[in-house]
């Protein structure tokens, strides 16, 4: 870990930077910057030279929304953290926050014990933790202030999946209470799940089996309701807010008004929503399974408005929900009923690449896309910035990225542990060549180079958008 | 200008990053930064060392609001571009864009150069211009692309003042069309003039004489009004809109909506109109004059909505609208007719402190504080990131800022040319200690260390937030 | 009921006119109108001729909103159907719309026939039914069918009082459903009653048991919210809406909202929200008990809100939800325990005067007065024009109010069974004079000359809005 | 005219009431309306008897726009007041308001007296004005005190045609001041005429020249702004504001939001927005010019706000502006200029019917036709319930309408003095039968009985919405 790399005559593009910049690694840290060519730069010693000459130079993915191997429905998410980690650094993403499960009647800790268990040793990237919270009890709530002393300071709630994630609002008020008071940050599955399992029981009982009745009967409308809702219930605990996977034009609507509002709420977003839509979710012979996830996928109409979320910061990051599902014999348990079809798409290893087509797409600048998939990200949740950006100090997590590389999606070529890709087939420009995690090469000119184990924990402080 | 400089152990704050950071200086040019205390860092030689332990090492400010010498109401503004831009230094600021202005039936290219013969040799800081247009003809809107070539690309008109700087709505309508072909942003004075000159008749008609009047003439609802106005003709246009000096909440609330819609439209409100209010402008003998400026000063709930939407990102940029004119003989003009009160108010050398204030009091975040003084504006303009941050290839303009020092505001220790502060006997925490205007010490602990004719003309590139 | 009665020289006034006519009854009904003093109207023969030179002539106030005998925490309105209708007749209503409950695990029908029960017979007035629906089974929403068909047309649920009349928002979707299907109207009290629950709770852990607390726990916000979230329920099932005892100014805002995305969404409110405020309930000496209702009073800021609702018509009736219960004995039961104190207010007697009151301080029209508290109320409800106009054809439910005389409301002179008045001491301007019911003078020139039972059960047609 | 007249038996339809029941006339004014059926209708005595069985019996419209004989671009209007009024006789209207017109240097008096000796002794039906104001100066002010007194209370501004009509910013403040003051109605043409006029001339440079550009120079963003601009000028000055010919949807938006602002702003729209579209703007062979009207027409999508807005009260009034121009000689002045094509379109006969339809058609309820245009119009502008409704007391103006009746819309059919029908070929569902003016038959079983020389001029109170 001594060892000096320097990273030569790349585009050094952060959130807010596009410089022309050497970059000196130390000890697995970024030790400097100079502008390239300058004195200062040639003056850079190192062992080892990564030659980045056309090529961007990004501060690593941060990917705030995993699910490695989640139990849901019956079977589990196919990704090990040993699988998911290793394809999230193929797709230029150096750290993860995946999330622990509080299973009803079970501890906090418990939950949290049993992923640490699951992810030590065995991830290639950093790893943190967000604690998913089913049972609000008074003991829960005390568990919350010493989790987030320990650095897991997000606690995700749903208003959908009744009986299994399922909290009322008052056991979300109750979290959002606690979390205004140790500064934790409540995330939201903002979908009203009571009213949405009765179109769901209805659609059955018509006979509306097949996986587009899944994004019909989880409609716009119920998303941005559980939305607002959520918006009220943490204005009156005082606490922050950040609703994931939003989908809907109409839940869109519902940030940017808490924003109008001054509000602190915040909003992401998946590469899913964006490229994808209820299309999809309609292809024949049970192909639309491998598009269910909830929030579901909307019609094309709503992306307009995510990008212009996206764009004027009423959504604030782009994750991924990583949760995949093998089409043979996981997501075809749903087959006769959409409602059995395990919610997940897998996605960790595309999103810097989609989000880079968005870019010469126009619909996002360079810098806005590194804020929105690495420095926003690392600060909503708290590793600022140790992760998120390339600065003096921060980890030397870094990609060397080709933006005239071309690529054709496929899960022939995915590093990910499952049998399809959502985007399989899809052209895009732009392509991680070289990623560095903590100053080691983990995937070195398109060759792993990393091992099952680097990835260390990361606690993390609180949201750095409430200071 | 070949000697190397290092700026050791200060807190380097950004618009992005809060990083302990060794500044290495070459050729007037940010060379380098390393993480303090690292080897790279320690590897840093240089001629001078200037020691920022327990400071904050800035970028140097951008006030891009300024009017130097600016003839009005038949007298001029007091500051010439010598003693103005010294005071900016001293403040913090190392760039100013001030204001060309062509007079009816001239050219732009008389008022610019005459501006030009104004500035040249006599400033201390590095100086940008703007161009007021003020009578929108055939040929103007052909030299506006000449202009905007050489650097000058952003065009201010007036909807107030008819007969002096006004333009109407087609006028207003020509100009955007230009700039949406050419690049260029149009900056608005946004208030119903030709209303506004209806109900200072009738107030002066009925013996309403005094400067508080000037604040009830010009109402909060005109200056909305007329920023709607701007954004329609602008998205008429398809051209981006910039709305200068914003001081009203219903004003406020009409960008709010622009940016919900998606619509290229930024705002700018100065620290007049955060921390003064129609309370000063009804100060008694007279003493209210030092506070009329246009638009004016409102109530003091007017305040939350600019905070709001600086911490929102409804409003963009704060810059001073410096424009003084001394109580004694100049705003004394107007005794008995507040319509002849000369409009301005000194402040180009209070920007930076007053909004480190505001970090204190809680109204904004430290990095949001540079953002919103240094990157934006910079970047807004086209000056980034020669100006604006500290990123290696960056000018090395740089603020030593001591965030502890205490300060009192007052007209007796200010080095703007004008016999009164507008923030006389405030109080303030934070001060600027040391300058560096492209590598040269312009401010030494204290000591004026600059020289007039060391600023130099900065052409601009257009406005980097619409690519 | 063949006599013969005309109504002499007032001037009527409905919702939409107000002319100089002299009334004609027979049989019970509005024969005609003729303007007073020409041929036509002096043919007009009659056996009574009412003289109403100088007063006004309405039709009879319709109060679709109160709760006579309503069995709550452990007691019950202290009004019965006798006492309660005969005071309403004073105060110038001649019909109600109580509600029958269903309790948890009862039909429909077994609560509709209790309330039968308690009314028949013993009415002055005339009177219908809507029915609280406390629990959505399949045979429930069957029922509601059966209902509607026999003139009980809209259902009250409640998102308040989890564990009594609480529906969770899959039972208020399937209701929606249902009544999207049948015509009905559902009725809803919109309070987050799960999170208002966990507030009481706190507030009384706190020892924050006096009756002010009771409206600081019922949140605005709260309201607010739930109107959102039921008027979203209806827009899924594509259903109209009505929300009963509306009371924030940001649940009004939700109203707008509605209504300017074209949606048939329908709010009430009720003189208390109008006239009282959190100062009643800040009362010492447990007085303020007399003021627990929900929605809560709000504070005074509140009112100005609910005024433009109701001018611009975003609130569409003013209802009492009359449903008082005595200080002595009832209020009492929640000395030390708000939470404990039954919920509600006297005011079937005084809600015509008070909107007379209203008109004259400006906040109304003459015209919409008789329009909120009379047409609108029985458009609304499937009961017009046979009530809340005079028009030939309509029943004979007719006010000669008196516009200049002066009262003093109090509990000494009032006739509603309850040992307080909500406005002790208020002096108001207008009285009613006589009343007439169907033909039959109910109250005669101060004097009450009606009996129980001469009021009849009315089943009544859909929402007339909705066609 | 001492004759009495009944209208037996039909179903007599006013904005607020449906009622069967039969209509006794008195010396042209209604003298009672007694249930159809009853002793008290049975003894009506009358001289005529009208059968109405099967019929509805209107109010008769109240057109508030219409342009008899105006000069415009050279020509004039081709209907005068006897022919115009005599169409609008046949299309049910019985009372117009048309506009007098201030040219420029003229006294209002002068303009008003010219309108006067126009309509005098020529019209078949009651007339009143509005004045149009194209010239603020002081003794404008002064003039309209005096004719608020004389019954002309309401006047018209045009923000659009600069050099003919158009007021400046300065002159509406001044005028609506006034109004404040007198109580009088500020009409306002809302569009921005001044940025249209540069749209036009960079058309018209490009070489489109055809009808089609009219509507497309004439952008529903700048009578937006016009709309918005004349709210906020209304609200500095404290006075009301109605909005002539709302057409975009963008400006019916402007209206929801002052409306949801508690302002008292009315807006008009008429049938032409509501039926067609640039579609027609578009007919090919010049065609196009028939449909040359401003605001103009709008793309399809807009009729959905419209109607939107008149369900909701956004939208209050449905006017024609009536202001033919035939295509032979007077539209083709337009050919190779669209600019030079007379502004307006003929329709004051077929309003009624129009809306009938849309009441068939879904849009409006069959009291709301009655209410938008009679009853509303009538009360707008100072003429209720003289005008507008059917109660005892009012001037007997009553349409007798078969809905029934099956016709298809023609010019070789029509009476207005035209040569082309806007709406050539439709069919509607509907038709007048008989009419009467003031208990005069001027329509008889779809023959004309009226006269030029019956009609009279209307002295009208302040707009009724404002007490």
């Amino acid at each position: 870990m001594s060892t000096r790399t320097v990273v030569r005559g790349g585009l050094v593009v952060t959130a807010s930077d596009e410089i022309h910049a050497d970059v000196l690694i130390e000890d697995g840290r970024i030790a400097a910057l100079a502008a390239t060519g300058t004195p200062a730069a040639e003056a850079f010693t190192a062992d080892r030279v990564l030659d980045a000459r056309g090529k961007y130079v990004l501060p690593g993915g941060v990917d705030v929304h995993t699910h490695m191997e989640l139990p849901f429905g019956g079977t589990s998410a196919s990704d090990t953290f040993e699988t998911g980690t290793r394809a999230a650094a193929w797709g230029g993403t150096t750290t993860i926050v995946d999330f622990a499960v509080q299973t009803k009647g079970q501890s906090l800790r418990e939950g949290l014990d049993a992923w640490h268990a699951k992810a030590e040793g065995n991830c290639a990237i950093d790893y943190g933790f967000h604690m998913i919270v089913s049972d609000v009890r008074e003991e829960t709530l005390k568990e919350m202030d010493l989790l987030v002393e320990e650095g897991v300071t997000s606690f995700k709630q749903f208003m959908a999946y009744p009986g299994v994630f399922y909290s009322d609002d008052g056991q979300i008020l109750r979290a959002m209470q606690r979390a205004a008071g140790n500064g934790a940050l409540v995330m939201m599955h903002a979908e009203n799940g009571i009213a949405i399992d009765v179109l769901v029981e209805q659609a059955l009982a018509r006979g509306e089996t097949a996986p587009r009745y899944h994004g019909e009967v989880r409609k716009a409308l119920l998303e941005a309701e559980a939305t607002h809702r959520a918006i009220r219930l943490a204005q009156v605990a005082g606490a922050p807010l950040y609703v994931v996977h939003v989908s809907a034009a109409e839940a869109v609507a519902e940030l940017t008004r808490a924003r109008d509002e001054g509000l602190p709420v915040f909003g992401e977003t998946c590469p899913q929503y964006l490229f994808l839509s209820t299309d999809n979710l309609a292809e024949p012979d049970f192909e639309g399974a491998k598009y269910v996830c909830s929030t579901p996928l909307r019609p094309r109409e709503h992306q307009a408005a995510l990008w212009r979320g996206l764009r004027g910061n009423d959504l604030q990051v782009v994750s991924t929900d990583h949760c995949p599902f093998c089409f043979a014999g996981q997501k075809e348990l749903g087959r006769g009923d959409f409602s059995k079809i395990p919610n997940g798409l897998p996605g960790v290893e595309n999103r810097m690449d989609l989000l880079h087509q968005a870019v010469l797409d126009g619909h996002i600048g360079r810098r806005r896309w590194v804020e929105i998939a690495c420095a926003t990200p690392a600060r909503m949740f708290g590793l600022y910035p140790k992760k998120g950006t390339l600065a003096p100090g921060s980890d030397a997590d870094l990609v060397i990225y080709d933006p005239a590389a071309e690529q054709v999606v496929s899960a022939e070529t995915h590093h990910m542990n499952v049998d399809y890709s959502a985007y399989e087939g899809r052209r895009l420009t732009g392509r991680v060549e070289t990623v560095l995690s903590r100053g080691e090469l983990v995937v070195n000119r398109r060759e792993f180079t990393g091992r099952k184990g680097h990835g260390v924990y990361l606690p993390r402080s609180t949201c750095q958008y409430l200071s």
